[in-house]
């Protein structure tokens, strides 16, 4: 059984850690990204450069290496990349290949941070006033339902690029005359959470739950985490995956504040700070490729220690300035 | 022979460089944070976890751990905290312990940018025009010698943080209030280039110069760069190692405009990109161990190549939540 991941960037450790579990069943890891440096290709089996993922022949170029390695299963680790495949799920199912992704409609709501608020408190569950319009941000500053400092960002955005803090009513209206889709958001005081669950493809049920503190953030990602476990976090984690129904991988973002957990992000997809749950054994590539053989996952009941500080530090990879043109580098 | 590293922060390879190098002279790389989840502190062979870099008892503290260890040279990772050792130098030669460092003046002159720009034209270098003074800001911008975007820095600031760009003169204008020491230059648009250099400590002489473009940065740091070899820049830097006088491991930064070179910083520390050199063959840390036994570096003509990249990317250590104590991490 072969697995194709895609967009693999700077993650090495978990194209890695597909590589172990897939050398259980005589199994190998494709990888591809449109940037011949990304140092996660260099750590497959085998690796493809391929076209941007918004080039109009990115999925054709998919199908083909799916057909040279003879994939079983296909996934993103990237927002943007995720609607796309969502997309084509039949398109590659037609050809026997598992795309690892939740339902469009997820994925969509997940990926637009103003959909993702409307979905929350349509549900009932908790969630940052978000905002699309600088005149009702006004209003609601004006009646008292809202206060500076907010938060601007991209409505469809990952990685925290293109995040701003406004302190003042001068600085806010600067934003009048923006072109891109942005949201608006009260800045929430309070310490951020992050849960890492897996949803079985088959049963659709919620097998694995992983809770941690984030300590540090660096260039957006959680740098330095700390496991915990919470009832009320896993309560409303329990109710968030009953009505959003996510498969696969997933990644929630949290802030405790002083009238409980809200729920800032989803990411319906392997998280910037997934490893930690992974080295203490919530292994969610080993759920991947059992639902890749066909079996389902069960409930796990995997004990996990709280109090364990994962951190993350840089190691480096010497390369050839290889040819920007798209081509294989099979190892 | 042991080696104190003070400040380690996350640099894991670094450590382990020094781990390696001085396994071969049976000696030990001992490393020192004031953060116990500092991830580097765990790949040494000996740590300990000290007051902050501002707290009285730091140096104290530090010969403490020298003794301890029987450390024959200390080195630290980080800026704010070379002028403290490069203070104190007597007093640790006084208990034979070298302090890897350059003369204080050379370090004060590198930590503060307004010095830095100060010194450099002083001396004919090519620099970044630098100011300390908005209305002189003004007064150019009026005559027509300086242009939007600006670059607001701390004066005496590491690792990109605190960076702005303002656009206009009402954004420029806000910065009358800064009570931080700041600077202001304009925005250079050119190609960012690294340059790793070792002056032996004895010789005082230019030892290795490795050159690289930065490709691509993260978190103030040098995430991808690609090696280089340029006539210009060599000679440049040559000039500049001749007045500064530096010390041991140096990090030089500049940017290529369509008027050729121009310095903008100068760290005379082990750069955050100096595994791209030390992984072509630039040994400084073999340089320091063998200034610590007692000899002198020659001249090293390793030939490196050229346009080869080095991309960082994220490995993870889980660790025990210890204590925030201070205290002894031996392994």
């Amino acid at each position: 059984m072969n697995v194709l991941i895609c967009s693999v960037g700077r993650r090495v450790k978990l194209v890695e850690a597909f590589r172990s579990e897939l050398q259980k069943v005589n199994g190998r890891v494709i990888a591809v990204d449109c940037d011949p440096t990304a140092p996660a290709l260099h750590f497959a089996d085998m690796y493809e450069v391929v076209p941007r993922i918004d080039d109009s022949s990115y999925i054709d170029y998919l199908k083909k290496v799916c057909k040279k390695y003879e994939v079983t299963g296909i996934l993103s680790l990237i927002d943007p990349e995720l609607s796309l495949l969502a997309n084509h799920v039949e398109e590659f199912e037609k050809e026997g290949i598992y795309v690892i992704v939740s339902d469009k409609q997820t994925v969509d709501i997940c990926f637009d941070k103003y959909s993702t608020s409307q979905f929350l408190s349509d549900n009932g569950l908790p969630c940052i006033p978000t905002y699309i319009n600088i005149d009702e941000v006004i209003r609601d500053f004006k009646v008292g339902k809202l206060d500076f400092p907010l938060i601007i960002k991209p409505r469809k955005g990952s990685a925290s690029i293109g995040i701003n803090k406004v302190y003042t009513l001068e600085e806010l209206l600067i934003y009048k005359n923006e072109t891109a889709e942005i949201v608006i958001q009260p800045f929430v005081n309070g310490q951020e959470f992050g849960v890492d669950c897996y949803i079985d493809i088959f049963s659709r049920k919620l097998i694995n739950m992983f809770m941690k503190k984030k300590i540090v953030m660096r260039a957006g990602e959680t740098d330095k985490s700390i496991s915990v476990k919470d009832y009320d976090l896993k309560q409303l984690i329990e109710r968030l995956v009953n009505v959003l129904k996510p498969l696969g991988p997933i990644d929630i973002d949290c802030f405790l504040t002083k009238d409980g957990f809200v729920i800032s992000e989803i990411n319906p997809r392997f998280g910037g700070g997934y490893l930690h749950a992974h080295m203490q054994g919530q292994n969610f590539v080993e759920n991947i490729v059992k639902n890749l053989s066909g079996f389902t996952n069960q409930l796990q009941n995997i004990e996990y220690e709280e109090d364990l500080i994962m951190v993350k530090y840089e190691d480096v990879k010497l390369m050839k300035n290889v040819d920007k043109g798209i081509g294989t580098g099979q190892i």
